[in-house]
């Protein structure tokens, strides 16, 4: 084939969606208007853990515009909504597990008749035991309150098992343990969850939903209304956030919005206040662990031990998933030939927790490299030369034995933070001026790219490519923009493999029943997979057009062979022709200029009884170096700059990746120091932004990022994943900073002022007891 | 391969949309409602042919609900409707050409308040000569208003040469010519044209329209929009009948429509009444034909010659299509050494002529099958023998000199009815009771499938099929349904070719951006077009899940290896999987389970300049027997019986081709003996069914219907197409039928009561005379 320098890869273009959202344009759930549409609005669970002796509308009835109330008797398909188990009923029947829980519906006329009814709706009901403490859940004679699988309680559960953990530990020269909590974390994305059901005439229904997985969607409306996926059309609105709040729970919302509209024969739109988004929606799950490592004289890691709990709420959702890949990446990526770990997703009588950028590792990420921290300052080395001799590079084995075969800058991205940021002269200066102390923090992280081993059925995608015949491009796809430029992405990679002019290019939004299913677009799998399957489909028109076009540069005199294809232009012997040109003469000869691709990620083999095997295919990799300013008397942190270095492959468009990073550090940074979502004898008591404190732009830091792009080949040119990574490492680079600072080791996230201040009234009493 | 019989093409399955149709619940263009919609309705000039001096809304404005004024200025595209030729305006800048053209069009918030409205905006004009009869418009001294040739008001012109015919006249035995007339056909679908045009926020545009053919509604919206094809969106509206009136003008409405919309940045709906769509939607062209026969003395048919002349009205739209399938055809179905046809569309100052169930073949049909029976009478033969003497038979060559190499069943047509209607014994009957003459007449005719050389380009279609994870199975395609079962049959076809349940199988109703431009469906093409493009889809679908079905059955002790697939189940040795279960495995196995189709047919070549060369790439046939009852007082005839029999390759559905036979017998016994527009001074006067007279069910004659099914290779389960037979010889078979009744012979369509009472009396007076 000639040759083809990427033209549209690689390169910063602006955003396919830019204009439409900046100009207020953009039509998201709420905005979407159908004709002789009602407002469905839910009738909460009011204490934590209830039986429910009757649901009654006497007095919601009275509301003017009042329809109807919908219960799980209305339910025609399945009462279980079915996501990895089927513990979820779509609507209780018995048993309300959490404060906040949809217990029932209503629909009215309009959206605040709905509202109203649905606050005069009446449950009576008695309370039953309930448990929020995940630790007390997992005791022997805790009251069973959840659970799916044989340990009561218990709704998932992972080990790795690997050489001699007990005999390392023995024979250490250094062994440090430490115990860690993280805290929820709200997706804080702008759209509150929402969807819009439209019943069809052959029985099935159409949703406007917005949500980053819109198979998921299809999967909960088929088994709610029971009918088969063929009658099921999903159409992603225009999604405004995600970062896996959108992950599983909109097949939830739009299921509830489905089951009224069935009932009703009317559309019914079911948007949520930010408070009930708060109470009933998906959260970071809570982390605890307690960790130890063991090292050898040289320093070198011999073993570590991790028991890591995660709080799951009050159903399972996607709890296996997301404790998986903190099971996977809880050594941290280090080479340590002993390894014991033991995880669990216990049950508790609060919000279901579900996916979350990091999905499980960032909890986990502080925890390990906190303490990594600690035991290089037991040996006496510095963070980062500690690190360098015990990072994974190319051609080692992680904690499950995958041999990491290609495509690992993990030290190289350490070096170029430790130089950009000045670390070997700031790590001991230990600056200090007033109350305010500097410092310097550094985390590592790995990301195992897509769902991996415990969800390889679902790593696969489809795409269409569509060529029109003025030239015009058509790319549907199964994976979905949610803010991070996927329309974009994707279109960048069909004009790569088309040659097409990128402004010729439309990403459609997702339509379920257009493309296959392509899974969910979370895990960092969004560029790999639909990026791949776009290349599947483009790859036969590219071969046939270019064809077409070599023919064409003959015809009107090309003699040398020689073609260049570049930025939508066909050249031979400085002849061109453009991409619209062929596209037409293609249609002319009547070729097929649409087909459809399917990419199927490499297999995994895993072993879940020792936890070894490959993980996942591929990894990314971060390196974050915090600069903090604490303030002493008040214990509150500044984070300064971050320098942060990734390796995610080849970068598609740099603008839109350091997008994501900053974003992802933000994000990262708010959980660290701010994000604090609080229960009081099991109800929420924070709900909103006012009192859910998250960072804005005014508390960013300096960002300093660095891509080096180790390719991937198996990638759409050679890229890997990026969405996650760089969220992952900041709170252990912001804690190790804060103890540069000022000597104090905070073992749970946020990091709030009291915790440091008290941790550093604390140091000087002990300071000054010596 | 494994053996299969056919377990789902030929059988009698209800149609998939039947229900919904029957309860009232499918959704027609009329019935969809969107948020924000207003209403258009069109200002129509007033007379034949004028300059538009003004156009004034001084009154309209003042209509409550009044939105706002549209003409040609608010195109933003061309103002040119790309058809064949690009005469016809979208809104005409100076000159209307005919009564009722679109001029401008008016928004309001109501229908009724758009209406009004359009009622008040007042027209400034001058009159402009024009021309009624398309003869005239053909003579040297006619006025010129219009014409897209050189030949002045003439927008096509083909001819037809072989042979000597100078020379067969000359040492004929027998010769006869006539002259033959044809009047208008309205389409009478229950459902008008109506189109719903959605702004996009990309700038693009949703369409929602009652159309036969989608993509020719994306070739006009993007043009008046001047917009790239992948931002338009056409969804075919459950379509209320098409009949080729659903052809080319529904982009004309859609244009008006998206114009609107695209100026008012809001939905806009326009419907039309039943007088609009009388006044300015297409209809059957008037034909004249001037024909010769020549006959040697043994009675083979040794020349012809053909002048045919459609009236096309005010602009071109598809006539040459039209023109050119009825040149090829316009010597009838039979071997003729010798022939020179001329054919001329001619432009008049009326209402533009377009596509209609027979597509120029009826007119000259009925001509040329008339003409037949007078030669077969002045030779003294029985109208069967003189026609099975001569009809084409397998390996004969037609006028245009194709060879017909497969799949051709006339002469077994012809004896089948010959048989069925006990002609032998009822021709030469002439049987009267009273005033009432019984007598039966036959036609014979052949039909290219598909658009053939004129459409060459065209002829191609795609098609996705798409099983979901249940098993469940979505068939996209861009050929519609417009209610004569197109779903059904694709949904046979999809399910033969996966030996997947009927009940999975959904058709999807046309989007254009969900399969590429796959053509108009008309020319009897839906079927053998879209069924090739599902087959393609689906054959690789059934290559790999055959594998698994086969996997599968082994592991079910399976030993023979010997699998019969059959009615959505796969077997061996008595053990059996069903297709749900195969298709899950499938998807555990992550196999690509949707693909892309695109089918192409045979290449045909031809040459213009002669009308020498493959002009079809095969042809359908129908024998039509007529038996009636003439009323020698009154002239009314009354169809007793038909006796049709076809040759339309494998029936893929016996009742549902039973169904378009008796629609089309019925449709065109309608056209022979009813139907009747007429022009008084350039202006429509029946434009109503109230005043133009249709058959109704009451008229309907007894059918007997025969399907003899000469397979063809090419065709999908060797199906050819059959929408337009069934009309094609009715006219004449019943003109001969009231020859051979009554002894009269009528050259003109419709064959109303008054010309045949007069002609019985002008016989009786010359009887008498003698």
């Amino acid at each position: 084939m000639e040759e083809q320098k990427l033209s549209f890869v690689g390169k910063s273009f602006e955003r396919k969606d830019g204009l439409i959202k900046a100009e207020g344009r953009a039509m998201y759930a709420a905005d979407r208007e159908f004709a002789r549409m009602l407002y469905a609005a839910a009738v909460r669970n009011p204490r934590p853990r209830i039986k429910i002796l009757g649901i009654s509308d006497e007095k919601a009835k009275k509301v003017p515009g009042y329809v109807t109330l919908v219960t799980y008797k209305d339910i025609k398909g399945q009462n279980a909504w079915p996501v990895l188990d089927l513990d979820y009923p779509f609507l209780p029947e018995k048993i309300a597990r959490f404060a906040g829980e949809t217990v029932a519906l209503v629909v009215a006329e309009t959206q605040r008749a709905a509202k109203k009814a649905a606050s005069l709706v009446e449950i009576e009901y008695e309370e039953l035991p309930n448990i929020q403490d995940p630790l007390e859940a997992l005791k022997p004679d805790a009251p069973e309150i959840g659970g799916t699988t044989d340990m009561k309680n218990v709704y998932a559960h992972f080990t790795i098992q690997k050489g001699d953990v007990d005999k390392a530990f023995e024979e250490a020269a250094y062994k440090v343990e430490g115990t860690f909590k993280t805290n929820y974390q709200v997706h804080g994305y702008l759209e509150t969850q929402g969807s819009i059901a439209i019943p069809e005439t052959d029985g099935g229904v159409t949703i406007h939903s917005t949500t980053q997985c819109p198979y998921y969607v299809v999967d909960g409306v088929a088994a709610a209304l029971g009918i088969t996926y063929n009658k099921v059309k999903v159409i992603q609105t225009v999604t405004g956030g995600g970062f896996g709040g959108k992950e599983e729970v909109p097949a939830l919302v739009a299921a509830h919005a489905a089951i009224c509209a069935a009932k009703v024969g009317r559309p019914v739109k079911l948007i949520y206040s930010r408070k009930e988004d708060f109470q009933c929606m998906s959260k970071r799950h809570p982390g605890w662990a307690h960790i130890e490592y063991s090292a050898d004289k040289e320093g070198h890691l011999t073993g570590c031990r991790v028991k890591y709990v995660l709080d799951a709420g009050a159903y399972s959702t996607i709890t296996a998933i997301v404790l998986f890949r903190g099971t996977v990446h809880s050594t941290g990526p280090y080479k340590i030939p002993n390894i014991d770990v033991k995880t669990f997703g216990a049950a508790t009588s609060k919000v279901p927790c579900g996916a979350f950028r990091g999905f499980g590792q960032p909890q986990i990420n502080f925890a390990q490299e906190s303490l990594i921290d600690e035991l290089a300052e037991k040996i006496g080395m510095d963070p980062i030369e500690f690190r360098l001799k015990n990072l994974l590079n190319p051609g080692e084995l992680t904690a499950t034995g995958q041999k990491l075969t290609s495509s690992c800058g993990l030290s190289e991205l350490v070096e170029a933070v430790r130089k950009k940021s000045g670390w070997d002269k700031k790590v001991n200066l230990h600056e200090k001026k007033g109350h305010i102390a500097k410092g310097i923090g550094i985390s590592t992280c790995y990301y195992g790219v897509g769902l991996g081993a415990k969800g390889r059925f679902l790593d696969r995608a489809g795409a269409m490519v569509n060529i029109y015949k003025d030239g015009s491009v058509g790319v549907s796809v199964g994976n979905a923009e949610m803010g991070q430029g996927a329309l974009t992405v994707f279109a960048q990679i069909a004009s790569e493999t088309l040659n097409a002019p990128m402004d010729l290019v439309k990403t459609e939004e997702v339509d379920s029943s257009r493309v296959p299913d392509s899974g969910p677009t979370v895990a960092s799998r969004g560029t790999l997979m639909g990026g791949n399957a776009i290349i599947q489909a483009a790859s036969p028109l590219r071969e046939r057009l270019f064809k077409v076009a070599l023919d064409m540069l003959i015809d009107k005199g090309g003699t040398s062979g020689k073609m260049i294809a570049h930025d939508g232009v066909f050249e031979m012997d400085g002849i061109t022709v453009s991409f619209t040109d062929v596209a037409k003469e293609g249609w002319n000869r009547r070729l097929k200029m649409c087909e459809e691709g399917w990419y199927v990620a490499p297999h995994v083999s895993f072993r879940l009884d020792n936890g070894q095997g490959d993980a996942y295919v591929v990894y990314s990799y971060s390196a974050d170096i915090a600069e903090v300013s604490v303030d002493t008397q008040t214990g509150v942190t500044k984070v300064d700059k971050i320098w942060a270095a990734y390796d995610v492959g080849r970068i598609v468009n740099p603008m839109l990746a350091t997008g994501q990073a900053q974003g992802g550090i933000l994000q990262g940074m708010s959980w660290s120091l701010f994000e604090n979502l609080q229960y009081k004898n099991g109800i929420m008591v924070n709900p909103n932004f006012t009192d859910y404190v998250c960072a804005t732009t005014k508390d960013k830091p300096e960002y300093d990022i660095t891509f080096i792009e180790k390719l991937y080949d198996e990638g759409p040119y050679q890229a890997k994943g990026m969405g996650e990574v760089p969220l992952i490492g900041v709170a252990p680079a912001v804690a190790n900073a804060i103890k540069n600072a000022c000597g104090v080791r905070i073992d749970s996230v946020p990091l709030l002022p009291e915790k440091v201040w008290r941790a550093i009234k604390q140091k000087n009493a002990t300071k000054e007891a010596k």
